[in-house]
């Protein structure tokens, strides 16, 4: 019974490897594809928009088969326990990074927008990178700790994502300032608007991410609780 | 043998019927929260709107307890095919609704925001009624469609997504206008765009979740394809 069970205790650990190794395979796709659409926002390759719009279908595909693998898993292992609710993190895991991946290819859209049209002013999108670097780098911890099941990045996440919002509102009331010097610009404006509520939801995303990874180490979920909280509970 | 895993069936269906309930009760309390976001929004009842903002916490409460009920069941019961998918349906589905939430309570802050400041011009949010009354219908009719497992609905809420997604650009467009016409306007526009997004994410859970419903009844994922490829599945 002892050897039985140990056997499948393999069998599920290879399983897992083979699915956590597919996530952070789909990660990186993911943390690319927005690498990709900021690059081709800021330089108005339009190529590189393209590309980034055509690639969202693999994104897709990655986040329907990975969840194929964890149903076939749950039947055949029958996980309980920690085992189950590792495999309950990276379902919800791969839903967020499929969002993460649309809002990157919301970014490509609002750019090609920007440059189709014939417009005189192209603004240069200083402050729109710079929220979009640390989003990506919410992101990046987000996967890191989920390679590691780490929850020191949990907290740090958290407040990043305090960050991204008040920084998505001054962007807001700059726009804003632009939009009533210069009526011409409110199309644009409005469109940067848009790239810039994508980046502050890909903070969202990656900050359910590093909540799933409290949850699975801790087995308590965190969802909905601030970050002083999440400190608290890491501490515990 | 076959006595005890009627049993464990017997079991299982009342699990299930517990976590449908709850699902459907939930569901209900989300169709409430947008109802009185756009009867708060409309009207300038200030009750309303922080009743809305306040009454968030308890559809993020009833995912928690919903999401936790089905890990244990998923532990204890150990489903395999049909009612493994159908726990999964429950757990994207819950997923789906309590951003619904969340968006019905980013409309209620919109409100209190359009209200709170002292401006002349409140306009009257007919489009905006519309396209939410057909947000509400799609949510209506996906909710009835996880009830029933009923497919019918599936394409059509495709469809009516297609007719959110449209109508939110022409109310972006009728914004555009308003706000080139008179810039002083241009901060109320905005947030009325930030609503009208809300709305529109709100047919995007919807269709989600009416997706949830066809991978359940038919096994295959018709999640990123189109109306027409849907209609093709359930007719097959």
């Amino acid at each position: 019974m002892a050897t039985n069970k140990e056997h499948i205790s393999k069998q599920f650990d290879a399983d897992l490897e083979e699915v956590r190794t597919r996530v952070l395979q789909m990660g990186g796709f993911v943390e690319e594809q927005i690498e990709y659409a900021i690059e081709a926002l800021t330089s108005g390759n339009e190529e590189l928009i393209d590309q980034v719009i055509t690639r969202d279908h693999r994104v897709n595909a990655m986040e329907v088969s990975i969840d194929e693998i964890c149903n076939q898993i749950i039947a055949r292992r029958q996980p309980t326990a920690s085992d189950l609710r590792m495999i309950m993190m990276v379902i919800k895991t791969i839903t967020d990074l499929e969002r993460i991946g649309d809002e990157a290819a919301k970014i490509a859209r609002m750019a090609k927008l920007i440059y189709s049209s014939d417009r005189m002013h192209i603004p240069r999108f200083n402050e729109i990178k710079h929220v979009a670097s640390i989003a990506m780098d919410m992101l990046h911890k987000a996967l890191d700790s989920f390679a590691r099941l780490d929850l020191n990045a949990a907290a740090q996440i958290v407040r990043q994502d305090e960050f991204v919002d008040e920084e998505f509102r001054s962007i807001l009331r700059q726009l804003i300032t632009f939009m009533m010097e210069d009526p011409r610009k409110i199309s644009t404006c409005l469109e940067i608007v848009f790239i810039a509520k994508a980046i502050e939801r890909i903070g969202d995303h990656a900050k359910n991410m590093s909540e799933y990874v409290v949850y699975m180490v801790k087995g308590k979920d965190v969802r909905h609780v601030t970050a002083d909280q999440i400190e608290q509970e890491i501490r515990e």
